[in-house]
This record gives C-alpha cells, structure tokens and sequence, in this order.
C-alpha cells in the first residue's frame, strides 16, 4: 500500500516553520526554536493543501504553497447524501485560507462544473481573491456571483489555453483538455522547486465535437522538461480500456432519431454538456426538427453557450416550449434537464404529468443521456417507470450509446502518467476506491509506492525531490448550507432531524406552579409523525397518565429539582413508547412555570 | 402497447356477478338483476387478483379464484425506500383476502425469499390458513413464525416437486426451477378453465451446484397439453442474453482463494444464498482453511440449510468467530452478510472498525460476492471505500465473476415461453420497465400484443379462452409496518417526519390565563434539528418577541379563539424562519390555559 498520510497533530509547528523558513524581511530568525533537519522545510520544496476532491467526490479545492506565495484551484461544492436531511449543499472549510488571507494570489478554476465551481461565491464572502479561468467558465462563474450579488466586487480574469498567469513565485499554464463541458484546462504550476501538473477532469477525445483535442503534446513537453508530480483525475480509474469519444453519442442520436420516425423526441442530459446539447441540435437540423429547451439550468447554457460562441445554433431552430403546440410531433425535440432523475426536474415533472407544458403521449419517444450517478439508480429509474405507464418508448442508458463519461478510463489515464513521467504521483478527484485503482495503475507504469501518495482532505504536503512529506493536518471539513445558512446546521441538528424522521417526537408539556409545585395546567401529549393520534387516543392517555404520576411523584418527594423531573419524564415516557410500539420517537418535555 | 388495466369502479359489481354465477346451491338467480353480456363471467374462466408484486419489485402475492374457490401465491415484504422514514417493511394490504376468508383455501409459497415468505406472519394473525410449501422454504418459514410466535397454531404441509396440490376446484403441481435459494418452485395451476403456468423466480441453471437443473420437461409436457396463461418473472428481462451458472461463481473463488495467498478471506453474501455458501465452504476446504460465520441471518441460514440437508458440511470446518484468533490468517474465511452495505450488517461494522469480532488488517483478502440491488450502490460504495482505507485488497463486482443473478435473463425468458406456449402472457414480478421489456420479448415471440396483460396491483382479471378481461380493481396497496404497529403509520405520519428531518421543529409554547386572556408563563421557543441554539439565540429571541405581540393582539382584540391564534402564531413565526433562515421548520404552537 503506498504512504498513507495520518493526521500527527503537528500541524500548527509544520505551519509555522514552514512559513519561517521563506520570510524575506528577517533574514534571520531571532528566536533559537531547535530546528530537527526531519521537520525543517527544504527550500527546494512546493507545498499542496487539500481542502476537498481527496476521498470523495465533489467540492474540489487544492492550495498550493511556495515560500509566502500561496494560491488555490477550484472551489466546488459536494451534493449532501441521504444522510444529511435538509442540507442544500456542502462546502469545503474555508478556515486555512482565511487564516493565509495576506498569502494567497488568486484562485485557479479548472472547469465550469458544480464541483469546481460551486462553492466560489462563498469563497468569496470571506476573501475577495481574482479568480482565472477560461471564457465559457468565467461565463458560468459570473450566473453564480449575480445569484449571491458578488458579480460588481468579484475580479474576473479571462485567460486561454497555454496562456500563463504569474501568482508570486508560481507561474501556472492552462492546458486545454477535453471534457463534459468546453473549455476546461489542466494546469502546470511551476516554481522554483519544480513543476507540479494537475490533469483537472480531463478525458482524451481524438474527435472530439468542438474538434479541440486536449494539448497532449504540451503535457508530453512538461514530461519531457521533467515533471516533479502529477494530480491526476481519478473519477473513472475503475473502469478499463478509453472512453469513447462524445462524438459516437452524436452517431446514436443520429440512429435513434431514425428510429423515432414520426414520434415527438425528448432528449433529457446533463445541464452543463454544450457538446452533448450541440449534437441533438445538429441532429434535429438534419432531421428538420424545431428544438424547444425545458428546464431552467439547461436554458441559461443555452444561453450562455450561444451567447459566448460555445454552441452554434442555426437560425429559427430553437422554439419557445410555449411553441410546441404548434409542431406536430415529428417535427420537435424536446431538450430537458432531470437526467439523473432529480425530484424537482423538468423531466421528473413530464414523467409524473405535473408538467405544466409538456404532456406525455404514446406517441413520444424520450432518450436518457446520462448514466445515473452512484445513488441516483432508483430515482432514476422511478422515473423510467412512469414514462413508460404512459406509453411512451424510453431509450435509456443500459440499453444504447447515448451516454460517454467526461472521465478518462484506465488506458486514458495511463497515458497522461506516461507522457507527464512524473517523479511523484499523487491520485485526486475520487473516492478511496477511486484513488487506491489509480495509485494500482500508477505502479503498473513503474512508479514505486513510495513515491506515490493517496492522501486525505486537510493533508499538508511538502514535495521536493528528496520526497513528498507530511506537514500535518489544516482545518478541514464539510461546511453545511441550509438555506441562507453556512455553517449553523452541524452534527447535533443533523442527528435530531435524523431522529425525528425515524419516529417523530412527542412533547410532554405542564404548567406547574413554582411555588407549590402543583400542575396548574397539563400535562399534555402532543406528537408529530409518530402514530396517527386519532387511532391512538389509548395510548396518548397512558402517557398522560404517566406523565402526571411522575411530575406528582417529585412533588411529592417536597424536591423541586425540575430537570430530575425532565430527565424522568423522559425516560419513563420513552419506555412506555418503546413497550407499547417498539418505537423510539424523541420526547420532548416542557415545564412551563408560573 | 398492450392492453393495460386500468380501475373501472365497477369492482364490487364485477365480484359480485363473477361469484354468483359459480353459486351451486341455487340453481337459478331470484333476482332479476340485468346482465349485459359484456360484464357476465363466463364459466369457463379462471379470476386472478395480484395483491402485490406488479409494478414493483417486492411484497409477491397473488390470488387465484375459479367459481367460490380461492388459494394464495406468496405473500412477501418489500423494503421500504428512503421516502418512507422509519418504516421497517411494508406488506401487502389483506382486505381483499379477509373479505374473502370462507373461500381461501390455503396459500402456496414458491420459495424462502423475504419478498415471498415474510409477509406470511402478518398474514397469519388475520386468517389461519394452510401453507403449502417445500422442505427448505418451510424451514425458513418456521423461523419467521416462531419470531412471531405463531409456529404452534399455523398449518405447515410440506410438498415436493411433482407434488400436486388439490385446492378446491384447483390442482396445483409444484416444478422444480433454478433459483438463487435452493428449493424453488413454479407452480401448474389447473381447473376446469384451463392451465396457468406462474414460473415463481426462476433461472434456467444447466450445471446447479446441486445438479438439480430446472424441470423444463415438465413446462414442456404443459405446454404440450396447452396453457392457458403463463406468469411469468420480469427482474432481469431488460437483461439481454442468459444468466451465467451458479457454478462460475465457484470458479472464479477458485481462482481468487488462490490469488489470495497467505492472506486472511473474508467473503461477504446474501444470507440466503446457500449454494453460494457451499461453495465457499467447499473451496475453503481444498485450501485447507477453515469457516467462521458472522451476521446472525447467515448464521441461521447456515444452521437450517445443514440441518435440512441442503448444506454438506465437512466435520470440523466450521469453527465460532470466538475461534478465529487460534488460527493464522492463510487458514481462514470468514463469510458475512452485508454484501449490500447494509449500515447495521456485519461487513459494514467490519469495515468502520465497530465490530467486536473481526478487526481487519492489511493481510485480509475481502469479496464482496453481491450486485448492489438499485438503490444501494452508494452504500456499498462506502463500505468498499472504508475497507480500502485498511489497506485491505477488495475484490467487487465490477472487477470479477463473484456474482451471478438468480434470475432469468431475455434468452431463457423466451425459452420459457417457448416451451409453455401459453395463449395468455402476464409479466408479473417486476416494475413497470421490467414488465414492459418483458411483454415486448413475448412480442417477439409472437404472442399478440392483445393477449399479453400488463397489470398493476390491485387489478382483478379474467381469464377465458375468449380473452382476459378486468373486474375492476380489489383494496390494494402499501401497508407499513413500524415497530410493532401495522398500519398506523400513514401518510399524515410519514409527511411529518418527512417534515420534520428536512427542517426541525420549532415548539411555542405559553400558558395563558383563561379568564384574563394574559400571558402567565412564556412564551417560551423550544427547537430541535432547526439550528444550533446557541449560536442563534438572536434569532429565538426576535421568535419570542414575535409570539409575544401575536398572542396579546390577540387579547387586545378582546376576542379569544386559540385556534385562530394558533394559526396566527404558526404563519407568522414560519414567515419570520423562512425569511431570516430560508428554511421551512415545522411550528407547533402549544397553548395551555389554566
């Protein structure tokens, strides 16, 4: 197993001399604090930060350090698992960069995609850093700021492939890859202590749609120059053999379209793939169909694609979805978000007749292109269900091409290792699987355990070339957002929303007169979602009665403590529920005083 | 499309016709009641009513009627999705079948499987009637009896294969099929209007790990007499091609045990899998290493199939999980339920480190032998990814042959209907995608799309050589069994706790007095799974304030209606949330007056 980074509780002492050891106003240090040569910071070294994208997939974000020079890559967020009720969405702990406020550059985003892109507007909030990125991701990027009223303050610099920023002692070039979105890069970060590439999500497409194949030859150069590590996508590294190009999609539509002869068609995909939305359009000129968009995050790519030059529409194809009434059915495509079998999307609507401007028939044809992400399978396929109760012939993933991923398989993979021949390897963007398949393949290129790293969120990391070495831990974590919210729903909300879905609450509530100890008013049962009161009037008197006989045992005990009195209630009252119902809702008890 | 069953109302009105024509004891109807000819039963027709088990994967039961003669198939549970919180199983609802006690002769259970058997106890405490089934299903059955401790007073007839049954006007013959539980049978449904072939879960397994292949001679001899209508199970008919053998499985634990080396094997699978088992165990001994069972449903398995004879256990292989410290890693496997990722299973608890018996380390060889099933593949994720973090090797599904279905894919689907050449198709055991795949296979094989019936629960046909006709529909649904209570968590319930762990609860509570119409006590602001209380106290305190002015305007008004102030207090306190928190909690207003 290669080197696992641990947690070793000196992360403050690894900070702080870190950070000496480049302070160019003191030359030296005051101070004698005994320097052991195993921690000290080579100056030869480059050091990484990672705040997310380690043992998980979703909110991306990466630090990298040089001397006082720090700067960070993508700011995505992560979308919350069953397990978190009520969580919007989950954000990357923002606390090292806040605490290196005067440090950092600027921050580097990779690619439009919610989990590079989501969480900058939150960023933001705490430090107004100038953020690069390339034209189509500055467009999407600028939709999230008006969202949250940071466009007018934010700095946004546009820049392209092979351009090169300067951030301090790092220059950092853009390298065009292919992906499930245009215009995302990898990075090569050099500084003084060498060149670190990062692939970014990168997928290697010999035909891709736009024609743009990803600069291969420019990670060859990097290799070729000497590459000291390489963060390399490991979203797909499961899977064997190359993901085939978005294009052969493009050929099935082209099959399908065919096949759905004189019936209205219904693509549902990813809201963020213009290639994916350019072939369907393509395919329906060809085919002398009108294209109506349904679904807000889909609309505004439309929008935004056109807009920026990212997707060529021809003239008088788009329809307004007000407009399909007047098109008979072979001559439409409908374009819908909900690919994933999302509740409240456009095509789960259509599929549950809640639509208010798409009616099924059997006369429809609907195209699924998209694979369910790991969770979503059964929503996903509710929603199969329902389209075919209506009749309609439902193209989904399992059974035709009409979904590739944006990821590079294992081959692909392999072939970035071997072209970048990085002295140390570090596998990002997945989970521990992901991660452990990638370092596998890593090692089967002939890069030795010990120079590869499978790290964790809030490692800190030192790379030179006599080694990649722990730093310790930085704050690290998922910060929950509920509605305007960041941060105030943490582990005791959470489990009680978990409790109370299981089996409810019941509130126990008196009024008790403080000076005689008396209820005055009381005690009352009231429930929610733990059995259907009405049916159960025996049962909430048996608590009742339990309830008096407990408040009147204190009582008569002449020893007012009122939460012994609580924690009894409590207790007594959860048994009883227990006994009755084998159940364990939460009990609650008031005792109001007068 | 084929034709689809849709209620009419006309239920009670179709029983009432369809049972009075069978009526022996007179001769002719008195009444005079109209009876056009299109909704008369005619004599020569068979009347099924599926409980369960259409349009869903889960909770199998279907009920076959001819004249006053009725039996049962199956009675399953279902597992409940993350949208029925607290929910422990759902069963089937019993209506129809108490309404019908005097007619039911017995039920019939094809195998041991929870979605089959394990609504059988529930079943039980409404009508006692017999249960048909064969040695190992009754076996398991025991066991769910004696939970409920009903074993004493229910009535267990063992069958076998070839073994007929005389149900009234019914004679049902047991065939024998391959299934991933051993003694598995589909069922001959024979009465005077004709035969009905109902296949139960079934693979065609042409090398067993028993060697007892599926009795196709005997659905052939059937289909030779000539069938009527063939039932037939959906899972895997999106599933192009056969399912592998049983027997691959063990080759590929060949070869893996091997691989393994000197390593420690844990296999986790289902618990009811017994020839899986046996493999295991019979591999295990050719590398001389010794068995510990953990899971207690595995353990139970392991106990009933040896001692039923369908488990050949060598002596002394298997030791106690107590036992595994006495012996060095290479002679060992420990086989484990939880190959679902099951948050309370053994391999889960394995993996996060929780159980008390088994610690891994980076020498233990893990094979997850198991699909995920729709729905858990995030789960399963998670405990692959937990034990990878051991630094443990994890072989899953992806990767090898561990897994082979228990069900039918398209080419044995159709050799069935090949053999049975029934004149009727009915796709059952599936959701609505299962379903239609299915009847488009049965297309293929030239049945008329107006001779196959795609139903839903609930549907009651009829079934005559002059075609299937619907009856209405029969009480049908979902009943959820929480705790000990059966039906009394419903949708008010369940929409509350749904509720309540998106958002919490926010409790205000006062005590007024009655006379005055004053405030005497609070009003307090109790919260749980809304937000952290201290951190906010801010904005309980503006809650306060806000339930202050609402109940004395109240009195102000001089006009006291506590439920309009209820009201009051519930909309504005939510208005309040909503707009300082962009949450939604449920407000429960408590007033008590003394």
């Amino acid at each position: 197993m290669p080197y696992q980074n641990k947690p070793n509780g000196k992360d403050a002492k690894g900070k702080r001399n870190s950070s000496k050891r480049f302070i160019t106003y003191r030359k030296a240090p005051n101070k004698k604090t005994p320097k052991p040569p195993t921690t000290q910071t080579v100056k030869e070294s480059v050091r990484i930060a990672f705040l997310g994208g380690m043992n998980e997939i979703g909110k991306n974000m990466t630090i990298y350090e040089y001397g006082n020079d720090m700067f960070i890559v993508d700011c995505g967020i992560a979308f919350p698992d069953s397990d978190l009720p009520g969580v919007d969405v989950v954000i990357p702990d923002f606390t090292y960069v806040e605490n290196n406020i005067k440090k950092i550059k600027g921050i580097i985003i990779t690619h439009g995609h919610e989990d590079h892109i989501g969480a900058i507007a939150y960023l933001l909030k705490k430090v107004n850093i100038p953020i690069y990125a390339t034209k189509l991701t500055i467009g999407l990027i600028k939709g999230k700021l008006e969202e949250h009223k940071l466009l007018s303050s934010a700095k946004l610099i546009e820049v392209k492939p092979r351009d090169s920023i300067k951030l301090g002692s790092f220059n950092v070039e853009m390298i065009h890859v292919n992906h499930s979105i245009p215009d995302a890069v990898g990075l090569a970060i050099s500084c003084p202590a060498g060149t670190i590439i990062q692939t970014g999500d990168f997928k290697i497409d010999t035909t891709p749609v736009d024609g743009d194949m990803i600069d291969l030859s420019r990670f060859a150069e990097y290799g070729k120059k000497g590459v000291l590590a390489l963060l390399s996508d490991s979203t797909n590294a499961e899977r064997p053999g190359y993901t085939p190009s978005e294009k052969s999609v493009g050929e099935s539509f082209e099959l399908l379209f065919r096949k759905a002869k004189s019936k209205r068609i219904v693509v549902a995909t990813f809201a963020s793939n213009i290639h994916r939305v350019q072939q369907i359009i393509d395919v329906a000129q060809s085919r002398g169909r009108k294209v109506a968009v349904v679904g807000r995050s889909l609309e505004n790519l439309v929008q935004v694609g056109e807009e920026l030059g990212y997707l060529r529409v021809p003239q008088n194809i788009i329809i307004s979805i007000d407009m399909i009434r007047n098109y008979p059915d072979d001559k439409l495509v409908i374009i819908t978000t909900g690919s994933q079998g999302e509740p409240m999307s456009a095509l789960t609507k259509i599929a549950f007749g809640e639509h208010r401007k798409v009616t099924l028939t059997p006369n429809d044809y609907v195209i699924i292109s998209a694979t369910p992400i790991p969770g979503n399978e059964k929503m996903v396929g509710n929603v199969v269900n329902e389209l075919m109760k209506h009749g309609v012939e439902v193209i989904y993933e399992k059974m035709y091409d009409v979904h590739v991923s944006g990821h590079a398989c294992q081959e692909e993979l392999k072939l970035m290792m071997g072209l970048v021949k990085p002295k140390y390897f570090i596998p990002v963007h997945g989970e521990q699987k992901h991660l452990q398949k990638h370092s596998h393949l890593a090692e089967s290129m002939g890069i030795s355990k010990k120079n590869i790293f499978i790290g964790n969120i809030g490692n800190h990391i030192e790379i030179s070339n006599r080694g990649i070495r722990s730093l310790g831990d930085v704050p690290s974590g998922e910060i929950y957002v509920d509605g305007i919210g960041v941060g105030d729903v943490g582990d005791i909300v959470l489990n009680d929303r978990k409790h109370l879905s299981r089996d409810g609450i019941i509130i126990v509530v008196a009024t008790i007169d403080s000076k005689t100890g008396t209820v005055v008013s009381g005690p009352d049962i009231v429930s929610r979602g733990f059995v259907f009161v009405r049916q159960n009037e025996e049962l909430m008197n048996s608590a009742r009665d339990l309830a008096c006989h407990v408040i009147d045992k204190n009582y008569d005990n002449n020893y007012r403590d009122w939460n012994t009195v609580k924690t009894k209630l409590r207790d007594e009252i959860s048994k009883l529920m227990y006994e009755k119902t084998k159940r364990s809702p939460m009990v609650l008890p008031i005792l109001m005083e007068i």
